[in-house]
């Protein structure tokens, strides 16, 4: 009987992943994964290792996930692709064959092109056991950090630093943290909650040098202030790694990844993008967009594991639910903001609501939580949403994105079938969402009557 | 100009949420809700007052909701209807005309008829903040409880009560405790939390008799055991309250509930009906339903309360969420349970999983989960699901809720868009829903080849 060759290149989320799914519709398929570092990290628990668990043994993705569906591992680094040949090269000298190839190279961190970027203490955030065991140590020694980039990764370390005891400054480009998810009003609570912290927030500001020898002794910013620090740590986002696939003469797309379909198969139809090295279409607007969440890399590899043996499942964009918490505080957001809805043109009825999680609000650990629903005006659809307050919200942000996807109304969430318990949830009276959708449903009627004054 | 008169008979959640709703609709409409109680007690949070909450005062839905919603309250008692002159008679001599009527009028605890039911100390669970205040001052003075019946309402009491030092036996008919909503595993796992707990749990038991001469002093068994008490609680449902309905003549449901159409109109196009005293159709069998929940009240009364006006929204059914936690332990089941399913006739394909709620699974306070999705196997649609877990699956189970509402199927949950976060849910690489619904489509792999085989 002929077994089929899968080749996964990369073992992060997305690699894992799409083995798994590949074993679930091929039961004796030869699946090989290669990967290049001996461990690997939960990626989204990276900042978590600093603070909260101070282990990176505690934060590794057990291998058996692989030896359990019957993944042979292989540790090494590819370095090019015959796409004729059907053969991958790596770094070792040996070669791997395959029929069906999948990319999950993932993304590789972005380092800014500024005078003493390559000090000793500076460093970015990489997937790669040593060099973040390598963070931990300097971390013993040091007492006053400075955060490059105030998104979700420079917030989440900056908290867990604060565990630690050590300074923190954060030095933001755009005039708030968080901002390429968060509308103001959200971001606003997130920096508020961070300065209660102690965190200082440095924003509408660049670094534009890093001070020191040869060791890091400060950062310059654009107007000329400097803040001394021992060490810097830079968070300002990452870029698809594609260099395998652009050598192999794979189409690169629009936003600097692998240019895929709607099955996930690049422009070789043998060879499928999965993660953060592959393109992804927006939900909302069909054109490409550079979201990268390890859970869209996850839903990737999910399509792109059911496609290798036969194009059974074809992906209908991105949506993108992103949750992040600081301290007691979790803020979390899906689809569309208000501002990114507005760029787009679209005309907007927003929905708000302040509740409390659980009823009555004077329940033992009850904390507010506040809702703001995006509907686009013509067709009433739910286009995104954005929650703060307590743990349960990073659930709730995920009801939403079922809304989103199915393309619910404001009327489909007024009239949401929720459950709600005491000690869970909110009450059935101010279930946060159907509380922030009736507060869209008044703000539609408002709307309605002034349109036909205009008209 | 002429203002609609909007008259809802009953306080609780669905008479509120009905008024809120109505005025939303009608900001003219001369609003009034009539109650008999003099403070309305949050209903689901009526076991956290004896444990957690210790006071009626804490446990108050606040009057100000009416009052910012220009409803008018009036306390009295209906004791009938004119529907010919729309008129409604109070107790006190009082009457109100209406335009428009809702019966909102709840639901009654049944009494069993068996002897000793009348002793001193023998209590039901009534929406009665001066009946409750009885109960909290008795169980200062008393040591054992027994509570018959093991649902919601006595398992959430015997947790509270097991909070408070008392010993605590729960008598219940039925082989487990938690029986009418969730498959025996689940029932198990509570039952083994409860005797964590000290509870003692006496299934596949009837109480025939409350022994006592002024004051209860035990129960006796149908096996003719007898255990000895100071106090009985029974917990063994609730009857519609339909006395005011049936009265003025309004057609009464197969199930004993005020009869409604999709609008919810009684069978007088005048008279609406909200809440436990509505009978409600099943989303699955489109056939009437016992199912009671605070969260189908106000979701009722969403929809009369838009209706009032004009007819804008009908109702699909009742699909019935329901949560519960005994001590650290959330049970939640949405839809069809498995056992129900089949009783049904349907062939179901099962998707179970075991994940941890945040990740790595080291995070602190992660807790184990159990998920148990239930799917039609003709159709792959998802009718039922059951959760065991942390706190957060008070949610996860909302956002089944709205994948069972919009009729997804295996592959629709297969491919879902959720979020994640590590101190917030699941890994991506194992959230629960899609863990269960994979191994679903493992299964419908299995089942299908079989089927063939068949064939």
């Amino acid at each position: 009987m002929h077994k089929s060759k899968i080749l996964i290149i990369g073992g992060s989320a997305a690699g894992i992943v799409t083995g798994i799914t590949a074993r679930r519709s091929d039961k004796n398929a030869e699946i090989t994964l290669l990967r290049k570092e001996e461990k690997v990290c939960v990626p989204c628990a990276i900042p978590y290792i600093f603070g909260t668990l101070c282990s990176t043994d505690k934060d590794i993705i057990p291998d058996a996930l692989l030896s359990k569906n019957d993944i042979k591992l292989v540790k090494g680094e590819a370095i090019s692709i015959d796409r004729k040949q059907k053969i991958v090269q790596l770094k070792s000298g040996e070669s791997l064959n395959y029929e069906k190839l999948v990319l999950a190279t993932g993304a590789l961190p972005i380092i800014p092109a500024i005078p003493g970027a390559n000090l000793n203490n500076v460093f970015s955030i990489k997937k790669d056991v040593d060099y973040i065991n390598k963070i931990l140590n300097v971390l013993k020694k040091v007492k006053n950090v400075v955060i490059i980039g105030g998104g979700f990764i420079g917030v989440e370390f900056a908290d867990e630093f604060k565990k630690k005891g050590l300074n923190v400054t954060i030095v933001e480009m755009l005039p708030h943290c968080l901002q390429l998810v968060f509308d103001s009003d959200f971001c606003i609570q997130a920096e508020k909650k961070l300065s209660e912290l102690a965190v200082n927030i440095v924003t509408n500001s660049k670094v534009v040098k890093i001070i020191g020898e040869q060791t890091v002794q400060g950062v310059e910013l654009s107007n000329g202030k400097q803040i001394s620090c021992d060490m810097v740590l830079m968070g300002i986002g990452v870029v698809p790694n594609v260099k395998l696939a652009r050598e192999a003469g794979l189409r690169i797309g629009q936003t600097g990844s692998v240019w895929i379909d709607q099955y996930l198969r690049t422009s070789d139809e043998n060879i499928f993008a999965a993660g953060d090295c592959a393109e992804k279409i927006s939900f909302f607007t069909n054109k490409p967009t550079k979201l990268k969440l390890a859970s869209i890399a996850t839903w990737e590899a999910r399509i792109a594991g059911s496609n290798l043996k036969k194009l059974e499942m074809n992906q209908k964009g991105v949506i993108g639910v992103f949750s992040t918490v600081i301290r007691d505080l979790t803020l979390c957001g899906v689809g569309l903001n208000e501002e990114q809805a507005t760029e787009l043109g679209l005309d907007l009825i927003i929905g708000n609501a302040i509740t409390m999680d659980r009823h009555p609000g004077c329940m033992p650990g009850a904390i507010e939580t506040k809702t703001k629903l995006i509907f686009d005006s013509e067709t009433k659809v739910l286009i995104g949403g954005e929650i703060s307050g307590g743990l349960t919200s990073g659930e709730i942000i995920n009801v939403l994105s079922v809304f989103i996807s199915t393309k619910a109304t404001i009327l489909d969430l007024v009239t949401f079938q929720m459950g709600t318990h005491p000690a869970l949830t909110a009450s059935p009276i101010a279930y946060p969402i159907v509380k922030a959708a009736e507060d869209a449903l008044n703000k539609q009627a408002t709307y309605s009557q002034q349109k036909k004054k205009i008209v």
